[in-house]
């Protein structure tokens, strides 16, 4: 099975029923109606399979990007003394939490933040806060689509509202006001965006708190790539701490997976806001209490890694631009071919004309070029006529890579 | 707050409808109607924070109770060079399911296997694959106090059945029929159990697997304590893992919590067989897939770990032995007290007359002795005249804490 990295959203299932497996066995509804990998990744294992070299325009793993990690500091970091002890807090370490809220700064104090072993386990966490079984959030898309399963798996439903493009992307403010009905909790999302690169603007933050405060709704602000700002506008808003007394609850989730591209060690955590912060916290620590998912290891390495952190984001950061670059040197001599602005994050969106559906262009790309790259449709967004291609790709297999698809888009 | 490793539950909402937090927020049903620490440790607290010195004899946390725990190498393999790389398999990595279907012998195949990052979350995944929101889930009673909530947060119930005490203890098969109804879609027994130490027997073990393969009834057996045999009967099943080819899907939870006394690695796994094992462990694989919990380090140190853990074992092995040892000589002066066969684990249940309540009188050991025990009511022991020791407890405490509080049963 491929992993998370790799959007290959299975159907949601269609019908209310529960779906009887091949073997008659009666599984939760929560399920796909099956596991089958979707075209392109069907096609993908077949190349491999055969032995065919593939050139990976969507590598999100930045363990495999060939940056140069501080080795020797951080293993020696996750074997500290402290990891033969437990000593469990649901809440996580207070020396980590302290780390982490001199990292974020804005004012954030330990007391405002829990530890998860990821977003994800962060998202289910927020997910039985908020909801009860056949509650929904709503979701401004494109997006990345973790986020139906994890609303899913909580007996929850992420309802998407979708965003538009003009000059920039823009939340659709009115689309969401309008989305909003009795069984809808939160509004989740991602800043920057996650493949849009969108950073929320300052008055799209104030008309969403707004929007949450009004109708009793709680905001969750996924920031994990909040580091990487490219090509943000003025107004845009730098982080969701900014506003240190926001109009509504307001959840923040960020992990080491970005902060210090260090997705293996598994650390994510949740920082806590807004009107009834303090009830929140403590139902969310009676939540992770029932789980205690953190390893030690990790939270006695949080000030060490953090500390470290800085060099790595640098490396990324250089990567980014430096490839930012060479796509906009390569789109110069294909005018048919033209980028969406960058901006933050780690990936671009590439415009093509429409000439086939995304899914067939990167199929085709894989079948002609070798070259994978992701299909727009697989994060939600409008049409066709867009890839999305990884910034984190290493140098000469960027340039690679868009040499061979560029004639044929 | 405290944690799960004491037992503190929170009532469970006792209406239907969601409740209404001070502030008047609307949190999930799923949530207890407050936070506030049941009277134990309401009264634990108040001595703490007076300066009173407490006897602790509940503790389970094996890395406070003075094991000479191999320092370096366990340091040492949590920073091994694979912890530099992100390798993401949704079942956890090769080399640390071979580790672990080494470990367990009985013919188990890393296949088997999918790691988690603590039998909690096993159950969370377990709950989810297995259940829709309103399903239940039949847990033989007395048993720890964790799957009321783990169930209920994914939206199940679950379901006490009671055990009964005759010579030692037995699974009430016939209630156990009797309870499944409808919405039923697992039973979840604990091999030994916690606290009772009650290993199934090899007649239950068929009865219990019957029982499930003729109701469609999926089979989950935790079995962290298993490697902690004490005064198991003859006829006690071993494990579940003897039994290649159960009558219905089994799900095996363990953990290096237990099988290393290494709470704070967080790395825990489930092993499954029976019939559609495949269909089951790619569905789970696809859950584990949307969270991918487990850490780098654990996960590259398993092989490591488990060498290590039978000599880690075998001192919390003589621990055990030597406190029931120590228990016995103290109860042959104080014939108004007994103890339960102790088949396995790591507690003991001490009988005393029923002159009060149970949590009445752990309270009152609290008060008058300083010392910690737990009631026999958290765990619903039928009836009152049980407390609850840890036998980790390290000896001078133990046999001091005994001679405080058997004067006053």
């Amino acid at each position: 099975m491929e992993s998370k990295g790799r959007p290959q959203r299975p159907a949601l299932p269609s019908s209310r029923g529960r779906f009887v497996y091949p073997d008659s066995m009666r599984l939760s509804s929560r399920l796909p109606p099956g596991f089958d990998p979707n075209a392109l990744s069907a096609a993908l294992a077949r190349l491999r399979a055969a032995g065919r070299p593939v050139l990976d325009l969507t590598g999100s793993n930045p363990t495999r990007c060939g940056f140069a990690y501080p080795e020797a500091e951080i293993r020696a970091a996750l074997s500290a003394p402290e990891v033969l002890t437990y000593d469990p807090d649901s809440r996580g370490a207070q020396t980590a939490r302290e780390a982490i809220a001199a990292h974020h700064g804005h004012g954030l104090r330990a007391e405002e933040l829990l530890l998860t072993a990821s977003t994800s386990e962060g998202y289910g966490l927020l997910f039985k806060l908020l909801g009860d079984p056949g509650d929904e959030v709503l979701v401004p898309s494109p997006s990345y689509p973790l986020f139906d399963w994890l609303a899913r798996l909580e007996g929850l439903r992420a309802r998407p509202v979708p965003s538009y493009f003009h000059d920039r992307w823009h939340l659709d403010l009115g689309a969401l006001e309008a989305a909003v009905g009795p069984r809808t909790r939160a509004v989740v999302v991602v800043n920057p965006n996650n493949p849009t690169g969108h950073f929320l603007s300052k008055p799209e933050w104030h008309g969403l708190t707004d929007l949450c405060a009004r109708h009793g709704l709680a905001l969750l602000v996924d920031e994990v790539f909040v580091d990487y700002g490219l090509e943000a506008a003025e107004d845009h808003l730098p982080t969701a701490l900014a506003d240190a007394q926001p109009a509504c609850p307001v959840f923040l989730l960020s992990g080491l997976s970005k902060v210090a591209a260090l997705p293996q060690l598994k650390l994510g955590w949740i920082a806590v806001r807004g009107p009834q912060a303090a009830t929140n916290l403590e139902a969310l620590a009676f939540l992770a209490d029932q789980y205690l998912s953190v390893s030690s290891p990790v939270q006695a390495a949080v000030p060490a890694l953090l500390a470290l952190a800085p060099g790595i984001r640098a490396q990324v950061l250089e990567r980014l631009r430096a490839n930012l670059a060479t796509l906009d040197a390569g789109l110069a001599a294909h005018p048919r071919l033209s980028r969406l602005p960058v901006e933050g994050g780690w990936s671009v969106l590439l415009r093509r004309p429409a000439v086939d559906g995304d899914e067939a262009c990167a199929l085709r790309l894989l079948e002609a070029a070798s070259v994978l790259v992701h299909p727009g449709s697989f994060f939600d967004l409008p049409g066709d006529g867009h890839l999305v291609l990884s910034l984190l790709t290493p140098d000469p297999l960027f340039r690679d890579g868009l040499g061979r698809i560029f004639p044929l888009l």
